[in-house]
């Protein structure tokens, strides 16, 4: 049996959100033990042109409540992007995860080949079948924000590594 | 209908070597027009403990032809880890696209239930179902290293944007 549509989102994305949230914690760790402030951390970028470490949560946390509830066929609701700390991001981590949990998931398994319809940018729009947009738009969208969060934490000192990023997956270690 | 496990996968490796592949032209033309060696592009890392651009591609694609010859039951190939230019690197990303073509889309997705038993770094071994090894550990080990390449090369200063990461994705722009 092919994984349902539910199946390869839902898990994904709350084992990766939880996972951030635990990198968050070593960010936190770091900071104490450097004596600097994490909104350094909070604050910090790959390149001049690219968002901040807030804003990439931001969006990675986005991608799985805006992609899930489209799915979902629910118009999804709206985070402010407000969150300036550590405490506050970690918190949006956990609204979201808590946000996947209300979805129906009967809606997201018939949505393979119903058209998605979402905003790209302030003045368009896209439209892609639901199967087409997990697997090309939201799953790649989602492990790029969740990955340069990481990969800024990673690039300031901070001591995490890969099963850090992969966090609580259904993996058996012989 | 849930999309297949062959459907989840192979075009997604497919989309996302071939737009590294892209990627890596404007690192080229990048290389040439700042008069440098692109040498120091393809030795380049984000923190001095994690990998450079060559061997963030190699296991890229490792994750996409390791992943998928598993799912269809067979052993993958060996590609050696010989690349140091960015046309190696080019070679290297045709030479697995070319791969994922050859293999079996039935096996692939009659894997869902089937147990995965692969190798974890020199001497452990991870065993996961079939379809949580697409979701949780091939899919997001596959996007963090074609991420990770992207921002190695973004921080660089290479103009590269969201569109050349997603590439030909089966989108419609309204």
């Amino acid at each position: 049996m092919s994984p349902t549509m539910s199946q390869s989102s839902l898990p994904v994305f709350e084992i990766g959100l939880n996972a951030l949230s635990g990198v968050l914690d070593k960010a936190e760790a770091f900071a104490a033990a450097k004596k600097l402030d994490s909104s350094v951390l909070v604050s910090w970028r790959l390149a001049p042109d690219m968002f901040a470490l807030a804003r990439q949560i931001q969006i990675a946390t986005d991608q799985a409540k805006n992609g899930s509830a489209r799915l979902a066929g629910i118009e999804p609701p709206r985070f402010e992007d407000t969150e300036t700390t550590i405490e506050q991001l970690k918190a949006r981590l956990e609204k979201t995860v808590a946000f996947l949990k209300t979805l129906d998931r009967n809606q997201i398994d018939a949505s393979a080949d119903r058209e998605i319809i979402f905003p790209l940018g302030p003045h368009k729009k896209g439209r892609m079948k639901g199967d087409d947009y997990l697997n090309h738009f939201v799953l790649p969208n989602y492990h790029f924000h969740l990955t340069i969060a990481y990969a800024i934490l990673r690039h300031c000192g901070v001591e995490i590594g890969k099963l850090d990023f992969l966090g609580a997956i259904p993996i058996t270690i012989d």
